[in-house]
């Protein structure tokens, strides 16, 4: 049995060996090992640590001295260097570092080895005697609190007296002669603090500064920790030490220090990045006092020495196989590296060189892909805020729809339009909006309000439109009517400029610089290569055919959610729908549908043509059909403002008469003015102001309060509507046949899925599929032509989950509704959630993420998990998709992917991401559980 | 191999083989085989039908026709007449009779045999041509549409002309001489449209009659039936001929016939009840000609055939077990008994005379249990509308709380309560209620709302204090300044007496005579018989002393939900409630908190004092805060109102000024009366129209708003609003453990079990259970005595059943609340649902029951019972209730007892409902299962 081995050369040490030697002692081993000129030094092992901890008595155990010295003494020959020569000193550093990082152990000691002797030596070496004094002066202090236990009140006290005398406001203020006497001063208080002279053997030094690192490990900050995150000693027993090598960049002429990229960071191009100074170290590079220079100026400045850079750069690249971010010091005339790490890159940089790298042969597609976040990709995707650009935030909202924009403030959709068509940059701010808004939304470059959630009607059309959306900002006071709102305390009228940042929730008076997202073509490779490799597909939620077309140019591989209620919301259309809804017969009811019918049947057409092929599922009306009125608050408003115009109109018709009988000759002076007035407020009044105008308004009032409910979200909606007005959906599953068959007839492939929204039983699909067939032999009889088509439901509705099996004896595909799903399966409603309690509920723990924004897993997830297990029992082959708006997150893709989902669908912009995500979820299905 | 069997007399069939014979047939071999004096008859077997069908010939077999002339030889020789015989002829009846009751087949043909011979003896024996003549015009229509195909139309047109002609209105109008001619033009026209007389041989109509019903198995009618009702072959085929002798009530002083009771249906009594008429037949005793004598009267009248009737009377309830109610006919001194069937009682005679029969030896315990419909019980729990009363209903609402109650109407509950101190009944009348309508509660009869479901604040509260209550009745209007009302055109004042029925949910004008109920000696009984049968626990939900009491007396084993927030809702409280609700500060809240904590404990230990050593479970506020705060637009009226009163005052103090300005010398004369009533008007300003009341209301306007949901079942409520305002829940747990422990100290036992609403993550509960600790360990050292408490929580939300496997680390109970399980479930709006679409859900079919009055087992029901699989497998002895209002319910309690619950609670009127229920399920359990 030989001696334990308690001490690692760098050389020595198995770089994977993280429980023996820490994280960080196995990593400077390991750049070690692949040949990195990392300054030697070596490892003092965790067993050491924990055998000093171990032992009754104190002090070192002699054999882990002897190892030190004998390392020591290797370190010596290494360098050149004595530990205390006052000719040529060897100064080391001490770092503690066990098997997982852990903030609150011992911090860094550096230069350990300097006294009074090899200050002296270090200043004929570096010519710098500010440099070497304050090296000291910061060893001292450092060493004593650390390793002796003194308080730092003792220097702060001296070192402030210091700074008065000298009148300096900082450090760097303070000359040589100011810090030699500062560390005279602390020379002096360790000694009548202490009762000994600061320790001028370096072994005294080294020694003690090792025992401070090992019983830092049972220190009350580093129990704490581990306490609190939960590191157990199988995680994590013991710190190990790191001693190693001090080296000088401002060591003359030929030193240096300097920081590079292996390739450029900006663009991601395969050349060498980076800067130097000659004769400085690192704090100097950092002060900007001196320009650095390009690192090619580096090849003509030392030749000696720069193809071992161009080596490190290689051999740091094909080690590691990411781009690097390096630090390097050049001390007469030798090359260190003191850190590498990957380097941090933009989005389309990231891309560019991961891409590269697998043209190179030094990775695979598949650690390409593993390599870039999907949330990443949001950089390319959405317009961005300048990150240069230094503004302050105006107020907060809620983060809607991502990206950023910019413009001028209008109050309505009508001045929205008008102004975009005049070619300005608009916002539209309004306190919430409403489908009768829709042409605002086309109009402007963003919408912000200042009331209602993540999914209040601003922020779902914003989303589905891809444009930026800051919704519910409670800070903004309107008044619409003199277009005029107040946010934090801020006056702003229309036409005033400002930026909202819908990622962020932010908003900002005044212009702010954006960055444009550029879909670059690199990204078009990667997304190819997720998509092999996925078994997911991934559809977009789309409504419109511009929504479609950009789906499509985003690479989703169908719709798998166009919301025929979308296509009611446009400016001919919607009159049409309130017609529909305030119908009083069923007659009546039918003729605005029939006026809706083509609208509708357009739209899909148009949609099968840009899908062709691919499949496109349609939802029949979901929402209550008050959404499609104004509300009563609203109307009471508008009748009120009516009448009273109307009784001032009628009242100064009687100005002639009046002013005759008063003043015979100025009526007669202004008789034809007078009759003119008096005849345009007639025309107005009947024109503008009729009766049949408030009667038509006082009806539509008593319709909304009809319709009004007391929990809309849980109230007559979805097929509950389709089943007590059935021509609404008779016309919707007509217009999408009839679309499907003039497709078909053109040539084109398309097999529409009719999705039944709001289903808690079969009964209901059963119903609602009954209409189809009939509806489906009339248009095939129609036009000539077979049709086919699928038929599925919405699971959005904790009662179909339950029902799952039954359900699917009749659907062929479902689909889950997780903003819906979520709200019943939690109770929360989203709109009073996010304002009243969730913020609390996140804050303290409660929950660990907004469940509207991130898929609950263990809640709704395993309600999800339950019902596909019912209902691919019944029908072993269904179909199975999420199309709420968790589906384009990475972790619900995930989940999604492990309980092998058929499909996700999400909005356009988030398709790419999606895909990314899909891969991500294939490739690392093995490290994947549910808890 | 002898011949097979085709025809069997009554006492030769067996009284089980309803395949065979059919059910009527099998019934009335049974009736004959026990003894009792069928008319003699025989049963030709479904096997004859099917082989009759089978064959391509027509006419019936040979060996059938033999086989019946031989049970018509035996008939003849049974009742000493002859068939076709004219001096004492026999009758008989031909039934069709399949496997199962099966309506649409052949009706039945009564008294053939009949033909010009025997009429005439018909006529000689029962002395009565008219009544012989009308049994043969009768024959001949019926047996000729039948058997012979004849149209209906033939036979109406002769008797209408007939009618005509002796200006008879109605068939009774005619005497013997218009029915002989009837008979004699129907005979001509079956000559004349058959082509052949009216058979006269009785054995040619007797062939026919039968064949005529074995064709009518395979009839349109029939088949369309049995395709509708899906009734296969296996459940029946074929169908029997039931050939049964006529007998007579009118044939002479010795003849009579009666309807009978084995016992007094009215009141139980075990004494023989009913009536007869002697010389008479069963048209006569319905047509009330004669009035019938009671049934001791036959024992002088018929000394001989009395003791046969008493003896009839004990063969059937030895038989039937079940009081019988029969008919029965004496002819020529010969008992009958022509039918029996279980009599029906009222809910106290059936109980009574179950119960009787028990200690009668005639059935079991179990058996009375199971007689007794649970449903049946209500009769004697709530006060009923006299059924006896002729009224008309003046309009529906929904029925909301069980129950009739007759009143004066008041429009508010102040009025309620001063009506009611001076003795008046009164009907509080409003649109809706709110919390601080709850001293109207008390006082009033009924409650009766125009708007609002059967959840609404009326409807809960009603219950809970188990008054009537009739909710949402559109058709009233009220104006509750002027305090009137139209109630379906019906203009109704303060005062006017009015009824409602909580049970029906009708409305009726004036005072409808009501019956009290009366809680039996007799349903003690068979309570506790319930009770040792039952494995479910029955609690009752009560959140007052007296409501407490209640369901004691009505056997309640515990409190199963005793809901904190409605201690608030007292007239006292409630301003407390809102200053908490108001409160700025966490300090003002705190004040108001611990003013309120003193009401809560006291109510709490009086509930404890009552319930001592059974198990009561609070629950800790659940309602959205604002449900203690008036509506914003009730607060508006009101603001607007005492601005425009101050206005109104306010000018008015100008008075005495104007008039004296005006006319001096009669402000002289009125300056007194001036000064008294501007003085009045000045008191009445600075202490009711303050300007700081009117500002206290718009605080709480503005306070409301803010409060205000979109969804507030699906928000800020339960278990929120104890994280949020902890100093709520901390106030409540104290109250609880405080009473519990001066309860304790008094000598008493308690454990009371602390629940949380609510929940959907465990972290809520750990919240929560950190502050009981906190509190008990206070409360323990204040009052030097351990408190012991038990800790759970409900589960109402989806995520809660997803979850209970966590759950059930800390919650040593859970209770389903269905009311908002089944709306999370469903994603229904109880309140929208019942109004907008659940009516047609149900017509439809779409929905077998609606889900809040039925517990949906195939949903909530399965969710439940996922929910107890995953609590259970962590805590295994977990205590399982349900509180929610179908809890009360048997099918509800079949389910609860089936999926092994621990005890279900409701409101305390249906508690000895659910103790039967729970005896019902036990003692049912092997024949039920969940589809």
């Amino acid at each position: 049995m030989g001696t334990k081995k308690y001490v690692y050369a760098f050389e020595q040490g198995d770089g994977k060996n993280k429980e023996l030697l820490g994280g960080k002692g196995a990593n400077l081993c390991e750049m070690t090992r692949i040949g990195l000129p990392v300054p030697p030094g070596f490892v003092i092992t965790t067993e050491s640590c924990l055998s000093y901890l171990d032992q009754k008595k104190k002090g070192l155990q002699a054999e882990v001295v002897k190892q030190i010295r004998e390392a020591m003494a290797e370190l010596e020959k290494k360098t050149g260097k004595g530990f205390g020569d006052a000719k040529n000193p060897l100064l080391v550093s001490v770092r503690s570092g066990a098997a997982m990082s852990m903030p609150g152990m011992m911090d860094t000691i550096l230069n350990l080895g300097l006294n009074e002797d090899t200050v002296k030596g270090m200043i004929r070496l570096t010519k710098n005697e500010r440099f070497v004094y304050d090296l000291y002066r910061r060893l001292i202090q450092l060493f004593c609190s650390i390793s002796l236990g003194m308080e730092d009140d003792n220097f702060d006290h001296i070192f402030n007296k210091i700074k008065d005398k000298y009148k300096a406001k900082e450090d760097v203020d303070l000359d040589a002669k100011a810090l030699k006497e500062t560390c005279d001063q602390f020379l002096e208080i360790v000694k009548k603090k202490t009762g000994k002279p600061f320790p001028q053997d370096p072994y005294e030094q080294l020694e003690l500064a090792v025992e401070a690192v090992f019983k830092s490990w049972t220190g009350k900050r580093a129990v704490d920790y581990r306490r609190e995150f939960k590191i157990t000693k199988e995680m994590a027993d013991g710190t190990a030490v790191n001693i190693c090598t001090m080296v000088f960049g401002n060591m003359g002429d030929h030193s240096a220090t300097g920081v590079a990229f292996t390739r450029d960071p900006a663009t991601g191009d395969n050349r060498f990045f980076g800067e130097y100074m000659i004769n400085a170290q690192g704090e100097d590079v950092v002060a900007g006092i001196r320009t650095p220079e390009p690192i090619r100026q580096l090849r003509k400045e030392m030749p000696d020495v720069y193809p071992e850079l161009e080596e490190l750069r290689h051999t740091l690249e094909n080690h590691y196989r990411e781009v690097q971010d390096l630090e390097f010091t050049i001390e007469k005339g030798k090359l260190y590296c003191l850190q590498t790490r990957n380097a941090k890159m933009n989005a389309s940089a990231f891309i560019k060189t991961s891409i590269d790298m697998v043209n190179e042969g030094l990775i695979s597609e598949e650690e390409a892909l593993l390599r870039v976040q999907p949330d990443m990709l949001a950089q390319l995707l959405y317009p961005q805020l300048d990150p240069n650009a230094k503004v302050e935030v105006l107020a907060q909202g809620l983060p809607a729809s991502p990206g950023a924009a910019s413009g001028k403030i209008v109050f309505d959709a009508d001045r929205a339009e008008s102004k975009a068509k005049l070619g300005e940059k608009v916002i539209l701010l309004r306190e919430e909006t409403k489908p009768e808004d829709i042409h605002g939304f086309f109009a402007a470059q963003g919408i912000l309000t200042s009331r209602g959630g993540k999914t209040s009607h601003a922020a779902v059309v914003a989303r589905s439109m891809g444009k930026p959306c800051v919704s519910g900002c409670e800070a903004i006071e309107i008044t619409p009517s003199s277009k005029e709102a107040v946010i934090s305390g801020v006056s702003l009228r229309e036409g005033d400029m400002i930026t909202i940042d819908g990622t962020t929730g932010n908003i900002y008076q005044g212009k702010v610089p954006t960055i444009e997202p550029e879909f670059v073509e690199d990204l078009l490779v990667l997304l190819e290569w997720a998509d092999e490799i996925s078994d997911l597909q991934i559809m977009a939620n789309a409504d419109t055919p511009d929504a479609v077309s950009k789906a499509k140019k985003y690479g989703a591989m169908g719709i798998g959610l166009c919301r025929t209620e979308r296509m009611f919301n446009q400016p001919k259309r919607l009159p049409i729908v309130q017609e529909m809804i305030l119908a009083e017969t069923t007659e009546e009811r039918q003729a605005a549908l029939d006026r809706l019918l083509p609208f509708q049947r357009e739209d899909l057409k148009e949609i099968f043509r840009i899908m062709d092929g691919y499949p496109v599922t349609i939802r029949l009306l979901d929402p209550p059909i008050h959404e499609f009125l104004p509300s009563a608050d609203e109307l009471v408003q508008e009748i009120d403002h009516l009448k009273e115009l109307r009784n001032t109109v009628g009242g100064m018709a009687a100005l002639p008469d009046t002013l005759k009988m008063l003043d015979p000759e100025l009526h007669e002076r202004y008789a034809a003015n007078l009759e003119a007035i008096t005849q345009g407020l007639e025309e107005l009044k009947s024109e503008h102001l009729t009766v049949d105008l408030i009667e038509s308004k006082e009806i539509m009032l008593k319709k909304v309060r009809t319709l009004s409910e007391t929990n809309p979200m849980l109230g007559h909606r979805g097929v509950r509507l389709g089943i007590t007005y059935p021509e609404i959906y008779a016309m919707q599953i007509r217009a999408i046949l009839e679309a499907a068959a003039e497709h078909i007839g053109d040539g084109g492939k398309i097999i529409p899925e009719i999705m039944v929204p709001q289903v808690c039983t079969l009964e209901e699909l059963k119903w609602v599929h009954g209409f189809v067939v009939d509806i489906q032999k009339g248009v095939e009889k129609k036009f000539k032509i077979k049709v086919p088509y699928e038929f599925g439901t919405m699971v959005e509705v904790v009662r179909a989950c339950m029902r799952a099996g039954r359900l699917a004896e009749l659907a062929e595909f479902i689909s889950f509704g997780t903003n819906d799903l979520t709200q019943a399966t939690f109770s929360f409603s989203r709109e009073d959630a996010e304002t009243k309690f969730l913020p609390l509920y996140e804050e303290s723990g409660i929950l660990q993420d907004n469940p509207f924004e991130v898929l609950d897993i263990k809640g709704v997830g395993r309600l999800m998990m339950i019902t596909m297990e019912w209902a691919r029992k019944t029908r072993k082959d269904m179909k199975v998709g999420i199309c709420g708006e968790q589906g384009g997150h990475p972790d619900a893709i995930r989940f999604c992917h492990y309980i092998d989902m058929t499909y996700v669908s999400c909005s356009p912009p988030r398709v790419p991401i999606a895909r990314l995500a899909a891969a991500h979820a294939k490739l690392k299905e093995g490290e994947y559980s549910i808890v």
